[in-house]
């Protein structure tokens, strides 16, 4: 891979501090994000910061309307669980209110839905949770307790798409003293448009100016600084949802082409659940659910990162 | 009130099958609610249907990206417990996973931060809430199920801008049969512009294609046929918010004026927690919490169902 030098930042990389409002926690943050990846590199262990969720892109300055993207968080939170189990060290970069390690075998649960109150103790007494409303209970706390614990998981939230630019760009320069041993586990489903701030209204459209007509520009491509300037070592993995099959696994070979970064996962809106390719300059899996472990609930993520942590060894073992 | 021909529908109606795909399950909810609008209503009880949260407005027809307002349905929520208080049955027609009655009073809590295993008991003891991670989980968990015993709160759920227009048609005639026993309390923040079907790409809009132009048009102003054709009897009520307080108070009046019914909520963004005007016709009503009052957590929606229902009241018996 060609290393640029790291001072001659891209034209993406330069007008991201002018087109996105800098969120006033990111030193913080990126100073926590750096402490957590020394810390876990020397004892030896790898990093993989995973993104997850969708991206808010306000229309209006004091924001009533915006344009979302479809993503629960899902695949980022579920693939958390099968890096944490793996060994890994988990950045955990999240869309506030999306989908959460563990947490997520439980939502849509509604919590007073599956409490009760310890009988003929009034107030004073336990309130205990009915195990039926919330299956396997017992045995997954303890398993989020023993993460809490173990300091391997440090979830960094965000909510516009502002946010998860700056807060993306933090963790890949924070994760670049670990090297190699640093994975990007890019999941997040981030806005392609946005509209520039000095373009935005500053209050509410009116709905009584006639019909709306939104004119977005488009959101430049973190991944070419992060390959190139931000983390150069790392192991950076990019993920692709079309709804249209047919022109999946092009665009997943441009992608490669273009960002000269280590795979693709690509997957169709349809099928996202059960079949995915994870595409490589040199290679393609296909990675695919069987009836039968569908039926055992087995999840498509665990695939997914047994393939990732086996290239991530093999990528290592090339740079030393 | 001049009532119109009932079955003469308005414009906005005749619109709304055409550019709005009709939910599956519509017909079956609207039994489910003209089913509880009559066993209430012959209990001597009143009725409201509050409408609460933001609505999806899909760019695609395999929906990646959507418009969205932004709501997290606290007012309605917390306005459904004080209605609930004063002895209404509540029909609470809610965007999916926004905040819902008593249990929005733990949001923002991981379910599993709030919770602790039983000790020394492995797997098989019971599992206990934290009752320092849930505030008065006894008093609200209590609560929460005489409310669920009592029937008085009857759930329907909507995601998308066609769901919310079809379910809030379909509950004005469900409690059409209730008269002036009925209440509109419209609080959800619904979009003011749509992408109509015929319009609209089915996959998802490719970035490659350069900068996006979305072009909207206008949503059908449901509050016109509502008041004149579907609940003519009704009490309703709508919200109205603004980013600029400039306007705010005309553009109540304007909407009294244009659709001819009760009152309106009108409040801005900022300072929507603590102060409210409710307008009517002849009057304008400021509802302001004080310091002490936030100090001991009260809330604004108490005052405005106290308003309100006392306003009913008076309705109701002007119709006599």
């Amino acid at each position: 891979m060609a290393h640029s030098n790291p001072s001659a930042s891209s034209a993406e990389d330069r007008g991201l501090s002018e087109e996105f409002a800098v969120p006033s926690h990111v030193e913080e943050v990126k100073k926590l994000m750096a402490d957590f990846a020394e810390h876990h590199g020397s004892a030896g262990r790898r990093v993989v910061l995973i993104t997850s969720g969708g991206t808010k892109v306000p229309l209006e300055s004091r924001t009533v309307r915006f344009l979302d993207n479809f993503s629960s968080g899902r695949r980022g939170s579920s693939s958390a669980e099968y890096f944490l189990d793996s060994g890994y060290a988990v950045i955990f970069l999240h869309r506030h209110r999306s989908l959460y390690p563990y947490t997520r075998l439980y939502t849509g649960v509604n919590i007073l839905d599956s409490l009760q109150l310890e009988t003929d103790k009034g107030d004073t007494g336990h309130v205990l949770v009915n195990k039926e409303a919330l299956p396997n209970i017992a045995k997954v706390l303890k398993r989020y307790q023993a993460v809490k614990v173990s300091g391997l998981l440090l979830p960094v939230e965000f909510n516009t798409l502002s946010e998860y630019l700056h807060l993306l760009k933090a963790a890949a320069q924070a994760l670049s003293s670990i090297g190699s041993k640093a994975m990007f586990y890019l999941a997040a489903a981030v806005s392609d448009f946005y509209i520039p701030a000095s373009e935005m209204p500053e209050h509410k459209i009116q709905s009584s100016n006639g019909p709306l007509q939104i004119s977005m520009k488009m959101v430049p491509k973190m991944l070419s600084p992060l390959v190139k300037d931000w983390a150069p070592q790392a192991f950076v993995i990019s993920f692709k949802l079309e709804t249209n099959p047919s022109i999946l696994l092009e665009k997943a070979r441009r992608a490669l082409e273009t960002y000269n970064h280590q795979a693709v996962v690509a997957n169709v809106l349809d099928t996202r659940r059960g079949y995915v390719v994870v595409v490589t300059k040199d290679t393609q899996y296909e990675l695919l659910l069987t009836d039968e472990e569908v039926q055992k609930e087995a999840e498509i993520e665990d695939k997914i990162v047994t393939n990732l942590t086996a290239a991530h060894s093999q990528f290592i073992s090339q740079q030393i």
